[in-house]
């Protein structure tokens, strides 16, 4: 009973993130002796390795009499090779569950609960049903400053923690939600231009599409180990590497993606989630970058400085120094949107091309001043100027140069096979510009995959517009996706809305 | 785009209840063109046929380059055919979700954001992480007697109603948990007996060894359609059948499977299922019945006591005149656990056996006095004394028969070809018996699928027992069932607690 009953595995090719399903014929003698019952827990194991998944009923000959059909994740968990063995069982009773009814009831969790409950989690024991009950358990009964503390912590342990030789360690978070706003490689050029250590990591997109790591791939490798990244980071003093197979903070990439099924994140959990991923990695000062617009993740003010007070005073308490700023998210940054756009948008800037967009060169002023006087580079007052001068000279964009040379070696963003331009139905001002809709037409034409893939932007909020001008270009890299995405522009004509001037 | 790329359907077999799955090949180019992510909701549709399902994608040729693997549940939803064809698509935004977020930050749910919800429910448009999430925000934040309210009326309205001719129709429902609690063919028998008009449906056993209905089932066909049900309730007075083909208050089967995961039922949510149910089988007058029990649902005469005050008041509102009795629930009722060993304790009850079960006896006089007061067959106070004679005279066992033959004709319960005596390791005063363990062990030996599987209990609480004698008997119908119930008793020897004497 306690080791449970020996199947064969069965590898079905079916992906479930972070999350273990086995698939089992339902007159399987196992199944029926055990009250192996539908979405049932059942532990896993394969030699020393063990997980827990959810049971799928199979009534067709998917899965044969003795088999267990495994999904992508749990067969790799389990390290299993072709024709491997598994033992299965019933799971023990979550005990961390309990912790979740009582802060249904109104009970605080503590610090033993929640290391429980992120245990639990990192382990895969908590089906999505489970950690939707956590997310919205603590949306409902908001976190305090402790919880908030506690939960950041058993976070940062669940996975690896970056150290680096001296400080201060600078970093930069952008709180997501506005396309093309790719301030991070011009960011860290200077930072590093100006003597500062910045060993930035960041995610490919999941919903959006582009990211930063998806940027920067098209002008240099960011699959970087972390010895290679310690090598750049050494030599350069930054770097802007993908951050996903470090294994920092794996319980916030495994929570991140029930919370955007459900599209809530209460605060406490989004600022553990941005704490726990800086702090592992190793970041001693922070910049934090709030947006604020109808279509941005955080779209009031009041909001974005209940956030901000909440990151800075949660940080303090790891000896993190931050500084959250609060920026205008009504409209996209640059006028890229998509991998390869959004780079040459983040190359113009750092060329310092005459027609480079102002309002990306702005924003990443700001928060590369913001993180100068941070990190100690210049007085409080004297971070802006510093940061102009350093991509004035040539400073900024020779150290980038050398940051992708360090990476591997610098590339030329691809630039896409099939372009249209989408031009003005009628004549007057933008008014309105719809980021979320945008995003879906790069999308549709293949970004974030194709990296050339996107929509190039050619208004701003507040300008003049004629009849018949160039509102943005899409681009593919095959006729269908192109076609794809002109269809959904001519059932959406709100993307852009005008006022007659 | 707004119909949908259309793709081939393949039936894959694996069963999803109450939620759709679609399995896509993650290079499928209509996957990469539309953005459709994992865990994507997409909608699914067939001629006029149209459902929500969740996305996974599939890295092996478990699905071709251009077919869409279906669930079962998706499958028969959709009313496909071997070879069907399907149209997918983006979901539209979940709009009822964003009531639930309200209801998170401490907003009430009115009668509206209620129905909206429960309409989605219903459409199948909520996975299981949005189920959750609503399960868990309505417990967080309690829902007031409005909310309960107007939650059991959205039930009630997403599904069947059925509506009797004349009044009073008086049903009863015991809160589970306790092992061989099968008083409702004993109660069904005496109130019809007694002129009561007593409609009954029950469920079958999701994750308990039997369920009134698969217990019924060993004497009687129980899978009635409603007008069968009719013609056996106008002629007999009573009967007991399966209620989960009549599509009564559906949405409560759906939540109840999500609720079981996370072991978490808030009051309201109690409440409302209970109550929608009986109502929707047209239901008059109710006695509830709420064993009080370490092992049970209900684990606190307080918590029993504000249930049963919330039942009773949100009942009033309907019309429903109820009465809820709080009953000892600390060891299981009769001496069978599995469906023919509780048939059998129902029979030797209502054949006035002078060695049936005398708790069993005692529990249904109970609740059947109680409903002979509440419909008016007795003055109060009159009730047991009614319902014992009833019982005594043969007139409620000649009622059970005839109910049995308007069902399609009385049955014997099978018997186990395999019995196994379990005895007592020492000697001492029974003072503890674990039902949950208990139920484990007929479910290990077959039951509720095996209906003669199960366990024969031989002790009572406080009851002494020398070294050597039966404990109970464990039945089953193959030798490796047998087997399997044996081990975990082994290795179990906590199931029976005994005291020195």
């Amino acid at each position: 009973m306690s080791t449970g009953h020996v199947v064969t595995a069965l590898r079905l090719g079916i992906e479930t993130p972070n999350e273990a399903h086995i698939f089992m014929h339902k007159d399987f003698h196992v199944c029926r002796a055990e009250g192996f019952a539908a979405r049932s827990s059942l532990v896993v194991s394969h030699g020393r390795k063990s997980i827990i998944a959810t049971l799928y009923h199979v009534t067709s000959d998917l899965v044969g009499p003795d088999q267990a059909g495994l999904s992508e994740w749990a067969w790799k968990e389990l390290q299993l090779g072709e024709n491997g063995q598994v033992a299965v069982s019933h799971a023990p009773p979550l005990e961390s569950l309990g912790r979740i009814r009582g802060k249904v009831r109104g009970n605080r969790l503590d610090a033993t609960a929640l290391r429980d409950i992120i245990d639990d989690v990192g382990a895969g024991r908590y089906s999505s049903i489970h950690l939707s009950a956590f997310i919205t358990a603590c949306a409902a009964r908001a976190l305090d400053y402790d919880e908030i503390r506690d939960l950041t912590r058993a976070m940062i342990d669940a996975g690896e923690r970056i150290v680096w030789n001296g400080k201060p360690i600078v970093d930069k978070h952008s709180i997501g939600g506005l396309p093309g706003n790719r301030t991070t490689p011009i960011v860290v050029a200077i930072a590093a231009a100006c003597g500062l250590t910045i060993p930035k990591t960041s995610s490919r997109a999941i919903t959006s599409p582009a990211g930063t790591a998806a940027t920067m791939e098209t002008m240099a490798p960011v699959d970087l180990d972390l010895a290679t990244m310690r090598r750049v980071v050494e030599k350069e003093g930054g770097c802007i590497a993908w951050g996903g197979a470090m294994g920092l903070s794996p319980t916030d990439d495994i929570m991140i993606r029930v919370e955007r099924v459900l599209d809530l994140d209460g605060e406490g959990q989004l600022v553990a989630s941005i704490l726990s991923k800086k702090l592992a990695a190793g970041a001693t000062h922070l910049v934090l970058d709030l947006p604020v617009g109808p279509t941005a993740k955080v779209r009031s003010y009041e909001a974005a400085q209940l956030l901000s007070d909440s990151l800075v005073e949660v940080g303090r308490s790891f000896g993190l120094v931050s500084k959250a700023i609060i920026t205008d998210g009504t409209q996209p940054v640059g006028r890229g949107i998509g991998p390869a756009l959004e780079a040459r948008d983040v190359l113009a800037v750092l060329q310092g091309h005459a027609m480079a967009p102002a309002d990306l060169r702005a924003h990443a002023l700001t928060l590369a001043g913001a993180l100068l006087e941070l990190g100690g580079a210049t007085p409080d007052g004297g971070g802006v100027k510093l940061a102009a001068e350093c991509l004035a000279s040539g400073k900024a964009w020779a150290k980038f140069q050398k940051i992708c040379e360090a990476q591997g070696g610098m590339r030329t963003p691809p630039v896409a096979s099939y372009q249209r331009v989408v031009t003005a139905r009628t004549s007057g001002l933008v008014e309105r510009i719809d980021s979320r809709k945008l995003s879906r037409v790069a999308k549709l034409a293949g970004a974030p995959d194709d990296k050339a893939a996107g929509v190039e932007l050619h208004l701003r909020l507040g300008a003049p517009v004629s009849r018949g001008e160039p509102a943005y270009t899409v681009h593919a890299e095959s006729p269908g996706e192109l076609d794809y995405a002109l269809t959904y522009v001519a059932s959406n004509p709100d993307i852009i809305g005008l006022a007659r001037a």
